[in-house]
């Protein structure tokens, strides 16, 4: 059967890396074992075949599938060699820019987590201040990369030879509003907020003031206010102008999860029906969403899950809305979205193996 | 000296009246002890002259000053006998309701932290469903009490017979928006979006469901959309109309501390300047607001202490600003605050005892 | 096949019984759905068919496959009916003392979670002052009990028709000590140290001035000295006297996992080798005991695994050990162990479902 | 008058250094400001006359009196200048090893939190590895050195040129067993187990794999078995064998405090009152201990205090005792033990400036 894909994935020292190795081999369409990278070559001791992953994530061992797993350095010979149909890239942007070209001549199909694929507009590319931004090459990998969440691109994704898997805090507000506004309830002119939050694993697995124990724990930061570089991303997949939405991030004292509180006008009065049944009519062929109705969800509820969860209440004269949408930020912000485009790549069910 | 004043605090079992009793023995004007009752009469034991404090609030033992407070019960009686020229009730504001006006007739000054006389508009406390709501008393009693956050009402606290000790959300939020309403900056028709987050002592000493450990860490989950009792406080003392002011509570899995993220857009493109000299023009007399300009504060900066702190960015066209306000809810939301009225109604130094 | 057989989890509103229900919906041998049932049959309004589980406890919603069942009133017509083969007790005490009697009468297999059934001495159940102690009943029940440890008892486990499952802390320091103590090791007479840590789980669901968020976070506190009610399992599986252990729980600031430090002193001096092959030895045919030789274990390794890890350092003169003993207190230390019983009361591999 | 004294601290970006600044700007005692210093020279912008210390930690702004304070490069020219009498060095201990000697050159008397003048044995600071160890010189300055516990050697502290602070952990477990060691009651033969467990600013401020909060929160994880810095400090302060005594610590996932479980054996059977007129007699002149009695301590009620508290319960036969010691490790533990020390050398009140 054509089933039997080799994947494997590079930059798995990381924890969104680390949380895709360990969907990936509990994946029923996946029985091949999952060949991990380290993204930097200097990090591997090749002498043992590979380090163990447990010895990186000691909380990887055999419960979860992943105790045989041995980290490797990454070689194109090694990929050529392990005839690799998708590769997953959990790297800094930096190393996607380069090596993504290099997996595409290769004619491997492409799962990037980096923001090194995301933007469409030179504008909001500018953040990452690119070495080859603006090279003919870059522009036209980047007009083959597909915006990687399928409940906006489902069809794109099939076919795609680069998937950009989106930003965390990214997922959890565009999920939240892309229903509203393809409907055109929201008057935009009258400003969107996105006040999100996030544990600290978004903030990455760098030992930094930022990530010490002492700093963030009973704490809470804003930070990024104006400049987060996934903002580009909202503008982008929302079709808002930039003075229309301002999204701010903040630092919760967790380990993992993102809940955004959302707040927007309509053009019309609405009632709980009326945009529960706007959100259903948006999401009914995606299982990876949840709809609370005007039940909000709390960050519990989707930690340690792929899901998306939303809810929403309605101020008195039906003129407001409150939304709140929460989600895993290593999973359905990072490792369970990827999957679920491979799932989609692949014409597999959409939610296999992230149950 | 006329200086020397007898206060004493009912309602010291909760955690912000244990905070006031901690604040009251250490000010430096009130040499004599302070007399602490609980809330509820049976809820003590007399046979021992009263519950030592330590045994309800363990933290507070004689390393504040506070190991030898006893805790008694309440009773008319023994406030008139203690001669109590100031009254501070840290009690359920229904009980507030009606030992106010008591207290009131004994020509006793009274600061009460509850909600019960902090709203002025009869449709604004219609939340609380008062007992006595549109009586001609309550009416009285109600016009008579002062909003007591010094830095907007000064004048009138120095002379109040009751001061309605304003919300701990509330007083975040105020206190981040007045100089700029006040200078006719922000264009409210555009709508202002009060994103706040409190600790868990915010939700109080009762262990609840919502209060278990196993449900307040690692979560963060919004609450009383649209419905918040604090709503009211934050129209009335801004004057801003309903429709244009969204306010959302939090509970974060941390002790204490409140951060209020506050969006606003202005008629006219500011400048870090201009916005820093409105904040530095209106609290130049405020000692307990710590003005921090385009630096943000965090949580951790005012937890345990009694300052607001108050930080702003703004977007880069100058229309838009993102105002991110933290204090200690039991402290500058409360306690800390509470002294504060209390330094100005006896003309003392308005951060006497809160440094 | 015989394989097919009907369980029921009497108790899942508790946390034990929730992660029960968790375990065998997905349990590879259940195809079938299984029936959960309040302790209680007040707690259940039965018109809508059952309460959903995800109404209870929020995290069970779909994403575990729990998200259809629907919590029931217990009867013991509903368990006939359903032709219950195997029947778990997530029940307070008292109410397993009465109805494991009653279910054993139906010819059905018990797994009790509760500390009803564990003990064999009058002397170490005296602490849970059962009503029925000593009466005639209770005492052929209790002669039928098994001690749920597979490690320790799996042969009689394969036939038992009532499986006492062990308590959470009781678990954690059997297992490390059990291979030492039945090498004949350990000098007892010097006396075993057993200083455990719990997350905030073990202390139930129960909202308690105790696992209020307020007292339990940022904090650590001794409980049960000499007293707690594991020390008559851990004295009787162990065969040591009671002079010569000492057992205290404290509750960690966590929401879940048990560690324990153990401090033994040996006959004779022993090196890291002979240690690990003691336990090895011991261990060969247990799939949920990991060994960790000399690297220590945390207590984020086992979290949300069925594991028991175990890891152990040496004095320089090979006289003393200290042990670390970590599990999750709800898998392995409750709801993972009952269902390695089940797998060993039916002859599965004693591993399945719980990896 | 000779009270006032001029006092400096140097390695105040550490948050022992950090806490002793804070401690000695409101002391009583010291009206001038305290002129804080670097333990590096590279690390301080010298331009603007100093570093605020506030920009270094953010908590000490001027609610602690401290906002006025600026770091300044050390130089032994600027302590000259100053004409300092104590010195406190809150610095690593190799720092200590070379400074110390030049400071007591000067005449200067020192109080060093760190490891470096601790131990009087050799095989005990054979774990530091001093560069100088066994020179006469540096054998010569450790014979000066007075250990710093006041409840100890509280004559030999008021003369002393060099008090070498104790470490956190040995002040928490030293308190709580010298009483019951030097009236004999303890059967040292017998073992004695010290299992200490601490919070995270114990492990310092360089953001390490080890205090990054993935890692810390939701955490418990034993380190240093059998091999801890402080058990010498422990051996020597407590007159026990090495083979008679176990010490294990722990990381917690909280900020500050420790909690330490020790288990003793006595030579004959104790009672309560037996054992806490024991501590009572003992501790009858140390404002800085607590005694709780049968009660036991919990780590929350000596957090940001400078107690340190202590309990206890026997076992029924009164031959063994649980006894809970608590403090603050970067109080009782650090900065707040180097005041007390200061306190003695200046025959000042013990808790001056402590409570």
């Amino acid at each position: 059967m054509s089933q039997t894909i080799q994947t494997a994935v590079v930059g798995v020292t990381g924890y969104a890396g680390a949380e895709l190795a360990r969907l990936l081999v509990r994946h029923p369409r996946l029985r091949a074992k999952v060949p991990v990278f380290a993204g930097r070559v200097e990090a591997v001791d090749q002498e043992r075949g590979g380090i163990p992953l447990g010895e990186i994530h000691p909380e990887l061992t055999d419960s979860h599938g992943t105790g045989s797993l041995r980290l490797q350095s990454f070689s194109w010979e090694l990929i050529d060699d392990l005839d690799v149909d998708v590769l997953f890239m959990a790297t800094p942007h930096e190393w996607s820019r380069q090596a993504v070209p290099e997996a595409r001549k290769r004619g491997i199909r492409v799962i990037d987590l980096s923001g090194a694929w995301r933007l469409e507009q030179a504008e909001h590319r500018a953040v990452y201040k690119f070495d080859d931004e603006g090279s003919t090459a870059a522009l036209e990998m980047q007009s083959e990369a597909v915006y990687g969440m399928p409940e906006l691109h489902r069809e794109e994704i099939r076919e795609a030879g680069l998937v950009a898997n989106p930003g965390c805090y990214a997922t959890s507000v565009i999920l939240a509003l892309k229903p509203l506004l393809a409907a055109e309830l929201i008057d935009t002119g009258h400003g969107i907020v996105c006040d999100s939050k996030s544990g600290v694993s978004g903030a990455g697995k760098a030992a930094t003031a930022k990530t010490h124990f002492m700093h963030a724990a009973n704490n809470l930061s804003a930070y990024g206010v104006f400049t987060h570089r996934h903002t580009g991303e909202l503008l982008e997949q929302l079709g808002v102008a930039s003075e229309d939405l301002t999204f701010t991030p903040h630092l919760l004292p967790i380990p993992r999860g993102i809940l955004s509180t959302i707040y927007v006008r309509f053009h019309e009065a609405q009632s709980n029906a009326s945009i529960e049944a706007c959100y259903r009519r948006f999401y009914h062929e995606s299982p990876m969403v949840r709809l609370f109705g005007s039940t909000l969800p709390e960050i519990q509820f989707s930690v340690r899950t792929c899901y998306s969860d939303i809810g929403f209440h309605l101020s008195n004269d039906g003129r407001r809305a409150v939304i709140v949408s929460c989600l895993d930020n290593l999973l359905k912000g990072a490792a369970g979205q990827a999957v679920q485009n491979l799932n989609v790549m692949q014409g597999w069910g959409e939610a296999e193996g992230l149950e």
